[in-house]
C-alpha cells in the first residue's frame, strides 16, 4: 500500500545537507533490517520510495517519506522505531525521533491508499499538481547525453507519472495500452494554467540540478473514458510517487490538488 | 531591413481591443498602398509583420510595428504619415499619429539591422530572452489537433525563431544543414534558467490563446560552431520577428537581453 509519512526529528543543529543525509541514512536503516534488499534497491533504476526534507525550523526537522513498494514500509519503520530512542546520525549531526505523522490529520502531506484506491480514482479531463520541491525531467538522448527539462511539460509530467506506475502498481497496463496512452497524452494533453512557477538549481546526489516549483493545470482533451482514468489515476499516484527525476533526494515532491482550479 | 517602429498614437478614449484593431488598421493601410499585396498577406501563413500594442496612458497608445519585408516598411510608413494629419481609427475611436520612434534611442523596442548583420551576430552558447508579452508555440497534430504549448520550452523557441529566418531571411540555410541544425537543437539545447514567468490567456484575432511571459535563458551544450552561430542569429532576430504564434496580433513580443544571464 502507497505509504506517506513525516518524521520529526529534533536535532542540536540543521544538517547541511538534508536530502543527502536522509538519503545515506534511508540505506543505513535498510541495511540493518535486509542488507540484501538495501544493495538491490541502492542499484535499481526505479526506486519505490520517495524522501524529501520538508522544513528545518528551530532544531525541527520535518523529513516525508513515502513508499510505493508493500514490503518496505512495514519494516522500515520498525527499525525506525527501534532506534528512535538512541536516535541516529543525519550527517554528523545526532537525530532522535520526536513524532512519526502518518495520516493527513496529522500532516497535509502524510497518508495512505491502497493500490485498489488509486485504481479506483475518479477520471479527470483536467489535473493540477502543485510541485512544492524543485521538479525535473531527464531523458536520454542519443550518444549518451542526458538532458534536463526543468519545465512543467505536460507530456513529461504524465508520461513520470505512467512509468512509476506501469514500475510499481500491482495493476500495470499491458504494452498495448501503455502504448495507446502514451500516444493520446502526447496529442491531447495541454498546459491549461500555471501559477507561483519558480526556476531553481538544487543539490539531488552526487549532482546539481535544475527545477521548477508552482502549480500547473493540465487539460486532456482527449473523449477517451480510458485516457481521463488514466489521467485520474496518475493525479492521485503523485502524492506518493513524485514527479520526475531525483525523486528520492527531495525532488519531484508533487502536491495534486482538488480543488477546481482557475483556467 | 529587419525594422521595428514605436507609433505613438493619440485618441480620446483607449481602444477596446488594441491588438485587433491595428491589426485591421494595418491591412486598411496596407490595402491604400498595394491592394494586392494585402490581400496576399491576409492569405500568408508567414506573415513579414508583427504587431504588438505596449501599452496605452492618458490617451498615448504606443503601437510596435516589425516588418521582415524591405518591400513592406518604407510605403506602410509613407500612407501611414500621410494619413497623420486626417487621422485614422483603432477600432471605434479616432487616433492622430503623433510620433514615429524609429530609433533605439528613440524607443528601447525600435531599431533596425541589414540582414547582413543578423547573419553576422555573435556565435553564443547560452542566450536570454525576455517574453514581454504572452507567447505560445502551436502545433499540429494528426487528425486535424492543433494544440498550445505556453511554455519556454527551448525547442520550440528556437525552432520558430529557426522557422523565421528560413521564411524571411535572404539567407536561409539550405535544407541539409536546416536539418542538421534543427538535430541539434532538439538533443543539445537546455533550459538554464527563467525568472518572472506568468500564464496568461489573451485575445488575439479571433480567439483567446493561453500564453507566458517572462524571462528564459536557453544553453547549448553543442559545440558546432555552425550550431552556436545560428543561436546568436536567431536571438538576434528574434527583436524583430518575434516568437511562436500570433505574432501579428501580440503574442510573442520577445526581447534579447545581452548582459550575462544568472544561471
Amino acid at each position: 500500500m502507497p505509504q506517506a509519512v513525516v518524521l520529526e526529528l529534533i536535532g542540536e543543529k540543521p544538517p547541511l545537507y538534508p536530502a543527502k543525509y536522509a538519503h545515506g541514512l534511508f540505506f543505513t536503516l535498510l541495511s540493518r533490517i535486509d542488507p540484501l534488499l538495501a544493495e538491490k534497491l541502492h542499484m535499481a533504476p526505479r526506486k519505490p520510495f520517495t524522501l524529501a526534507p520538508l522544513s528545518e525550523r528551530r532544531g525541527v526537522l520535518l523529513l516525508r517519506l513515502t513508499t510505493l513498494d508493500d514490503g518496505l514500509f512495514a519494516p522500515f519503520l520498525r527499525v525506525l522505531l527501534e532506534m528512535a530512542p538512541e536516535g541516529f546520525p543525519l550527517g554528523d549531526t545526532p537525530y532522535r525521533l520526536a513524532r512519526v505523522l502518518a495520516t493527513g490529520e496529522g500532516h497535509p502531506l502524510a497518508g495512505a491508499a491502497s493500490w485498489e484506491e488509486l485504481k479506483k480514482a475518479p477520471r479527470r479531463e483536467r489535473a493540477t499538481l502543485r510541485f512544492l520541491t524543485p521538479t525535473v525531467f531527464a531523458t536520454s538522448k542519443p550518444g549518451g547525453r542526458t538532458r534536463y527539462t526543468p519545465l512543467p511539460d505536460p507530456r513529461l509530467i504524465v508520461g513520470s507519472l505512467l512509468d512509476k506506475w506501469q514500475a510499481h502498481s500491482p495493476f500495470p497496463y499491458n504494452p498495448r495500452v501503455e502504448a495507446a496512452l502514451r500516444e493520446l497524452f502526447a496529442l491531447d494533453i495541454e498546459v491549461a494554467g500555471f501559477r507561483n512557477l519558480r526556476f531553481r538549481r538544487v543539490q539531488a546526489g552526487k549532482g546539481f540540478f535544475p527545477g521548477f516549483t508552482g502549480e500547473v493545470t493540465l487539460r486532456l482533451w482527449s473523449e477517451s473514458l480510458e485516457a481521463q482514468e488514466a489521467l485520474g489515476r496518475l493525479h492521485t499516484l503523485a502524492f506518493f510517487s513524485g514527479v520526475g527525476a531525483k525523486t528520492p533526494y527531495g525532488m519531484g515532491l508533487a502536491l495534486p490538488v482538488v480543488e477546481i482550479p482557475r483556467s
